[in-house]
């Protein structure tokens, strides 16, 4: 199965449960797990700043298979670079689009 | 692609946020969408209302092709009519079951 | 049709919304629903407590066909057991899983 985490939320509280929830995923060997993306848009870009409090907790789960995209909208409203980002972090053209085109392919979708 | 959003929040940022998210996705060559609804409940309502400081903003989205849809229920609770919405806004019996109905369709669904 | 509501918010007004929304989607006629499911998790698991302030209206809910299951994952966090929850809520290894794997089955998501 796949799933695709929407990280939206502002509240470095709401974030942090969001990357939880992907790493309860990755570890529930209740759901047999093809694909995990966790999708970074607006006020939800920060846990994947490259310098941001969270930067070494998304590359802790990248390194246990969770992928990381980020909102090129977002980057642009924010004068951010793809740079900026830990490393790994795949800059797609919106974010909205790729919620679309993932849901579209059969992946679940959870808003945390 | 379909794609409805679910504008539930009452934060005015928050309300904002899911309209540009919708002109967004309108705008994403790298997605062909066939559908946007934008759904409006609970104090998600306030962007469609008429006399709402967001309703030039909606009036501007249905023009570059996003519908807009209000949950019957949420219109009833506050004492609403339908002639209290932007022109063009589709009320539906439940906000939920409108949900429910578009991703048995095979809508992507957003909640910003 | 077949819905899985997220609950998942610890804001109390949002928490009743979501079981007010629940509500109506079972008492919507132009829906034909086969199953409701509330997935309580994180700080949204107050309301299945079954000394909580919600307790009588999730008991109510289940009377009109609504199903409630709690995150594992969330009651281990908690210190909670199984007997801290209302009566017939079903426990899942994580709210995540659950969530997948209701979705990968064809139900909606809904997150209130």
């Amino acid at each position: 199965m796949q799933t695709v985490f929407h990280l939206i939320t502002g509240d470095p509280d709401g974030q942090r449960t969001a990357l939880t929830l992907a790493e309860n995923l990755a570890e529930d060997d209740t759901v047999d797990m093809d694909d995990i993306v966790v999708l970074a848009q607006a006020d939800g870009i920060e846990p994947v700043r490259a310098d941001g409090s969270e930067g070494d907790r998304v590359r802790s789960l990248q390194g246990k298979g969770i992928a990381f995209s980020a909102c090129g909208n977002t980057l642009e409203l924010k004068g951010m670079e793809e740079s900026d980002l830990v490393d790994g972090v795949d800059v797609v053209p919106s974010g909205v689009g790729e919620l679309t085109r993932l849901q579209s392919e059969g992946y679940a979708y959870i808003r945390p």
